[in-house]
């Protein structure tokens, strides 16, 4: 089975043909592997620049790959709710088995910090002809999101992310006068992957939406926006409006930190994204604005299944509500034999590259 | 205008033609109506059997109609997010704008009783050709959704009941180990097209899902519940399982009462139908259990607009899992002038009768 | 050591002598017992009429005892949080060590039914001498509760119902228009400990109460309504107003379900007692009111460790607003050695009868 | 009547002698002022230093004072609920009438910054011998309270923030496995009477306290970290642990950045504490353990009605169960002729200094 394997910490990234040697329990689900998408923790692991990913014990290396789209092509005698022919996602954090969250199916929220995940923390990923996994970690897609299902494992992050923004906003009343959100501005750090899904979640529960570079937009990016009546905006010289909403995908305190005088009262920061080797003062003036305007930070990270559950939901309302577009997002689709350079860097005008099986 | 009118509490419905006489200021949005659903609210005010329903004031008939479809055909100068060719479909009831539930929008917990529901109590229906409403009534949907949008009204109250039924079950634990819903049972009492649209959601929120009536299923609602993996339940004969939540949408007390001791620990009764002249007793062995068992009653009626744009969202992801499927729920369509019959009495077989203008 | 002893499913209730033999583990806390609380538990136990009572596994007697004050007068090495000399309270019900909510220290919320309860299903109670308990089971006091910390236990089931109401509420704007709940009635059927305790609390949280009852208040039950502003009610005579809150604590539903036309829009009804051989019929009428005005019910048993905490800090905070009131609610002392007639029988004006040993 | 006023945005703070000009309406309750705290506000006003503080309209001079305690002298023929007699503390902020928080009495949620505030923005203090308030604007406490009742108004601000902090750690699972919050640090920096009173709500909701400051404890300091428990840490030398819930009081990002990395996976830091001139960088490190930890930081301003009466319950309870202590936060008791010293600056070894009428 041919499978695209890294060293860490070392960098380098291989084709090599492996045998699969999980065992067959009577629970146990052999999918093929569909697409896989490139991210940038598997760029991150790749290059060896990320301290975190381990390979699985006992192995000298880790089978990358945690965004998947598979389907079940046989499955144990245990097994019910899922079926052959069945596409599927798996989830990529699995739980310490040890913590209230992790015993109840949160592992996003894990408090030990002993989780593993597919393709990063101590277990193989996905990126190889076939996999094997039980149905509590699988999701099923409807066959009609075959062409964009690839999308769910990002979408989920987001997902587990509003589902936070839901809940912390309701410390007073959010809505507008009319119950919906359409009041309200919701501004996005970043036009990558994550970026695009922030905006299309936004635009479904109502927000006015702006999506922010440091640049023009792209001729898809503008089509992408115009699609679902958001705004795009060139931070470097449009002017930027204030926000209810302001989420960061970009990681890059100097992005996001100029930006917080621009939060309304009772507004919120999302912090999503992740980076390396940058650094901003954070002065009296904002921090006087966060406490006098109750606004809230949010960091959040990873999915669980019942996002994932709803990221299903999502994406066949969005595959709906705005045909062909959710398959615009992805740019690049190349073949496994050769995905190793586009594993190693992101290629030009890229939004998501997939990896076809 | 050709429109259909009442004249409670008299019985009696008929077509007459009428001037639009609503006054057009810049935030007016002039709808040409393209579908009305026909509910058991109708048929009840055109036999004068509902005591609740009333006149606008200055007027000696009431237009029917809160069930609706249609395409904006002109609007006024002030209107933003709403234009020409639009399809959109109003929010039933109008607040009291007095007390703070209706001031944020949320009409449906008024706690004045002062509110106005169009066709209903005190404003004129959508059973006529045009009509013309404010852009805060009016909730846009994606064009994919013609055929089915007129389904939308009657799933907002449902989206509506699930929104309470989250909050209530975060007293506790409800998930499953795995973060979903899919360890629990949810059962509706009646297949009719609200019975039918409980079923929908619940399973999109992953439970397992048994449709109930006192008789065996037709072909067409054996098709719906195969199609969307629940099973019917004939009551008479069938074994009932235990629910976690189980939803009344018969009203009769007959029919729920003797299905609580059913009900699992920390689960969830909805009423949700209303009907008359039944009773049926409430013994100590019941309550017990209710009081044991940590069981939560909610009764849940209505909707506001943060509803009917979830429901948006819904339709279009069960129109792209579920393709065709909506569709025949619609079980009759009828032309406005052959509508009469319809509106007076339920045919044969129905879940849906829907008028088209 | 001296214990009060039953052996369910027979009536009956002895003193007898026996010995400790709990195990010593380094986890041990001794405990003397300063006082129990006889409720109607107690006395369904001993007349044989409460089913689910049951002895521990090797035993075929069961020590009584559920409601408590002690003080710890031995701890074994391992333990941090409490010392000797320290007053606590146990609770009551101790988890499955299986479902979710056990393992989140939510007893109260037990899905599997395989909970055990001290003094009731499965383990020794308190009514004796002395007992051992682990320091997660047991809830310190602050010493100026001595005379009163024995209602902790029953309190705690008002927290817990609290708790659940709080959150239920929060399906629409509940609070007044100056965010209190001074606008709100809360009414309470029975005017024993439990609704007294609901009536302290309902009036802590701001609400106008009432307290009901088929009969005129005996003198104690006026003066303690008079010291907390609540209004006595005569259900067989006098007028009775609408209310937001009805809390049940009979178990009757000859009693509640005729007021439930008395619950406002929005409003809850809570379930809180139990009895025996009672009905009431339940019609179409009431459903109605139930669905049209979004109202709640609430069926709540038993109470976790954390409403213990929150009811110790309600003590507190009563025992400084109304000096010497919540030592009336304790109208009975009586020594060991004398309990027996109390626990078999209620005795005439009763509010809480205490055992001192 | 004596009044202390100040001339903003001037320096300045003096004693005249005014009449009292409120207009007498049946809705009146006359109050005699019994105490006023002062608070970092009151001194940043009186020195020019707080660019919000606004006069009256109409007025030349700002009559200052916001924490209070009075005792009421006379009321209106419309007033219920409160009497002759009774002991009040005014609520500070008076809503916008306009945003929904502001109609639901949620003002220190204003969306508009429409808001006043008595003795700050716009509205004059009770820095004088009487004042007129509604009823609405009033809490009243139990008799018992009156030597600590003037805590009541800085309280209250803590209160709405575990408000906020309770419902946003609903995201998971956050009590420990016996459902109390005794496995939880809180931390907090700064130990003025803001960061002592969070400290003993801390330790009311079960929480392990450390209280800190950059240098050794003042005997009355540790007297009081003694009593409640919590352990007070001079962060220039001694080891610091890591917090589940870090308070910052002291408004200086050198304070609290770096302390970031301190917060655990889950946990929350507070920002409460404003001031000026001071800034620090915050890195990528940081950023991603934000993300990554699933950290949210929250701003928090003011309180509302609901916030004081939950006040009111815990001063009671503390009153009780730490009898002498809370008077001990009072370091300094003034006469009102004496009080401008005291207003301009801050004495030493002060936690709360008490002006007296």
């Amino acid at each position: 089975m041919k499978s695209i394997i890294v060293k860490p910490p070392k960098a380098g990234v291989e084709m090599v043909d492996l045998d699969l040697k999980e065992k067959l329990s009577a629970k146990y689900i052999l999918v093929k592997t569909i697409e896989n998408g490139i991210c940038g923790t598997d760029r991150g692991i790749a290059n060896g620049n990320l301290s975190f990913a381990r390979v699985p014990s006992g192995y000298d290396y880790l089978i990358l790959g945690h965004e998947t789209l598979g389907m079940v092509i046989e499955v144990g005698d245990e097994v019910k709710g899922i079926k052959k022919g069945d596409l599927v996602v798996p989830i990529v954090r699995r739980g310490c088995n040890n913590c209230l969250n992790c015993l109840a199916g949160r592992q996003d929220y894990c408090e030990t910090g002993q989780f593993s995940e597919i393709g990063i923390r101590g277990l193989h990923g996905t990126m190889r002809e076939f996999f094997i996994d039980e149905e509590k970690n699988l999701v099923v897609l409807p066959k009609s999101l075959k062409e964009i299902g690839v999308l769910l494992e990002p979408l989920s992050n987001i997902v587990k992310t509003f589902e936070a923004v839901g809940l912390i906003q309701k410390r007073m009343i959010w809505n507008c006068q009319d119950s919906s959100f359409e009041c309200r501005n919701a501004g996005i750090i970043g036009s990558g992957p994550i970026g695009l899904l922030f905006a299309l979640l936004s635009r479904s529960k109502g927000f006015n939406v702006y999506v922010m570079n440091k640049r023009e937009p792209s001729s898809l990016e503008e089509q992408i926006c115009n699609a679902i009546e958001a705004k795009f905006i060139n931070m470097t010289k449009d002017e930027i409006p204030n926000f209810d909403l302001l989420i960061d995908t970009s990681g890059y305190p100097s992005a996001f930190i100029p930006l917080i005088d621009k939060i309304n009262k009772n507004g919120l920061l999302v912090l999503f994204g992740t980076t390396s080797k940058d650094s901003h003062p954070l002065d009296t003036n904002l921090v006087n604005h966060i406490v006098e305007s109750n606004i809230t930070i949010l960091g959040s990270v990873n999915a669980s299944k019942n996002n994932f559950i709803e990221g299903v939901n999502l994406l066949s309302a969005w595959n709906n509500s705005y045909p062909e577009l959710l398959k615009k997002l992805i740019t690049n689709k190349v073949k496994a034999e050769d995905a190793i350079p586009y594993i190693l860097n992101k290629p030009k005008g890229e939004i998501k590259t997939v990896i076809i099986w």
